[in-house]
């Protein structure tokens, strides 16, 4: 790719429904319910991403630290995170993410508790 | 968490297609047909949200009071609504909330008539 | 209700992404495969709404008519619009809406082709 | 159709989340699996749009050139894209288009992995 892209994007975003459903059927780890933030930093510098997760009835959890290298997409399985800690599934949460270069953020979970599997995915709220 | 997050979000958010399939398939509560507002409050004073719902042939209902407390989540099912009225399942609606404080929305439907569940998800639409 | 609402939303809006499944599984109407777009009127006056379906490879058919009484939902299925022609099944398409007053519109999409029913939605884009 | 309509959309539009499930259940073509860039130009001159495709560990592919006349539909299957390469299956992407003209693009995947399909859909975001 030879074309010069503009900086695209925003630094902060939300996702105000989270939540990890706690069972799954078909081949892991493709089937495996799960919820995801699908970020791309389309600019010429990586992105430093940290994130939090609030809850209904304690304290946010966090920062959990990712890095969007430059030009690259990073889809991240909430599920698949441990530190600082594991997000506990079955359980209601909300994401706040800062970066300190502009990525787009979009809000996807597959959900397979069930014989065949749902999708839902909306882009997340561009909060800064 | 140490770092002070600035406040995000909107004080009006309206979600347009409202609607609880009246069926469900699989266990109660999890799996039972509903409709969400999945909200989050990152500011550091609690939220006092009004949420009214708008039919297609009568008056709206409400409001309906919910409180979000700072750095909180709150996921709604309108289904377990019951003050001032329980919104009906299987009729069309909209919703409005409105905040004291910034909050952002997203609407979620959870649809397990048929034999495996359905889902749809979006930001709602910042209004104000 | 009591409280007067402020208006909310805007008078374009564009949904993308238009088609109507062309088979169905499950009773009619409810699980019949279907394309909506679901619109809320919170102010004072009616809104009079004039949408454009635009395909593929040919002109654009409209404008349908519909009106939103003042503090009223209206969620209107495209399969039973029929002036001035039905929208036909099977076919990619996409809406443009145009409205005398401020509303707001989603966009949500029920597919019963197969056994179990699949859902999408997302709000649609404010164009104006 | 008699109305002038005004120029609707935006000419950079982000989609985070790309991903063509590697299998599929039913009749092909149309319940592959597949993911979508649904747009429509409701403008009065053509757009040329440039697509390029974001990977997690390898350099943006792209451009890849689609025409949406005026006042047209155009619904783009990734899967269907061959040059300057198709784009592979079962691999997280993101896309970003820039168009000539303004636009408006809304992202949907069919996931017919498992026996009944699942829908996905989002308004893509409006970079600039």
């Amino acid at each position: 790719m030879t074309t010069t892209l503009p900086t695209i994007g925003r630094t902060t975003w939300v996702v105000a429904d989270g939540y990890i459903p706690p069972q799954s059927t078909g081949p892991s780890p493709e089937m495996t319910s799960h919820d995801s933030v699908c970020m791309l930093n389309a600019g010429a510098g990586d992105a430093a991403v940290e994130m939090y997760v609030f809850f209904t009835d304690r304290e946010p959890l966090g920062p959990y630290l990712m890095r969007v290298p430059a030009r690259r997409a990073h889809h991240q399985r909430i599920n698949d995170l441990r530190d600082p800690a594991a997000v506990p599934v079955g359980v209601d949460y909300s994401l706040v993410l800062h970066s300190d270069a502009p990525i787009v953020v979009q809000h996807t979970r597959l959900d397979s508790r069930q014989a065949a599997n749902a999708l839902m995915s909306t882009i997340a709220y561009p909060g800064g």
